[in-house]
């Protein structure tokens, strides 16, 4: 499968979000051998957990299914720029490889904030390709939100 | 019970998860009336998870014990400065208060590093005490650590 579908695996996670009523971001990991482990959307609400974003979810889901926390050669899809702690966490899991679309100046913590792996700190950072089904990504936030703000 | 006492239960969660072979560290979230909500220590090796520090688990404890995503008014104690991970993750649930025992200039995320509390990503900063129980905390992590190396 291309980066092209592994993204849309995402993008489906984060429409399944939106329609629980979670902000929509969907994140899938991809195994060495370019086949789907696993993937969720947020789930902040449904869990009452701050730390239910997507790829904090599909990141230890694959980490249990294989039953390592390090997820070497594996490469990490997620609709949204990761914020600070979902960074941190892909770091511990040793992603290989990030692919993000949407850029989230608000919360985002790769491209900008707190730049996570830029600091020694980080013990690994992936390689990181973004811009990824970004539009599609973006749109679903935009109606996400326009829809919590009701009709005009 | 003082701030002494509430870092000697993070404390004792350190020792304890030193006793299950994971590296000690420990934290206890404590509620606006003062009281013991969640401790809990590091597990990720048992828990094959990345995302499992001490900190992480305590807050995901409390917020599921509470039914709610944000802890408003509930003080973090942890016997190591957070790293970036769950310093997002502390922003994220609203801790009102850190309080925290060792620095980690190798993973920290909180006074080096990422400073994951001074960005305009991070959508809220915790009051954050320092150096509570340092001497303790740092001894458990150079014994445990030494322990590993085994006997010279």
């Amino acid at each position: 499968m291309s980066f092209v579908t592994h993204m849309h695996l995402a993008l489906e996670e984060a429409r399944a979000a939106a329609w629980r009523g979670e902000v929509p971001v969907g994140a899938a990991v991809i195994g060495p051998d370019g086949r789907l482990l696993c993937s969720a959307g947020n789930r902040t609400r449904e869990l009452c957990d701050p730390s239910a974003h997507a790829e904090m979810l599909a990141i230890r889901a694959a980490c249990a299914a294989l039953g390592t926390e390090r997820l070497i050669g594996c490469d990490l899809y997620v609709t949204l720029e990761p914020c600070a702690a979902c960074a941190g966490v892909i770091a511990a899991a040793r992603i290989r490889r990030l692919y993000y679309g949407a850029a989230d100046p608000k919360s985002g913590g790769v491209a900008q904030g707190a730049r996570v792996f830029t600091h020694s700190q980080s013990h690994h950072a992936p390689e990181i390709y973004d811009g990824i089904g970004a539009e599609a990504a973006a749109r679903l936030l935009r109606d996400f939100f326009a829809g919590l703000r009701g009709p005009r």
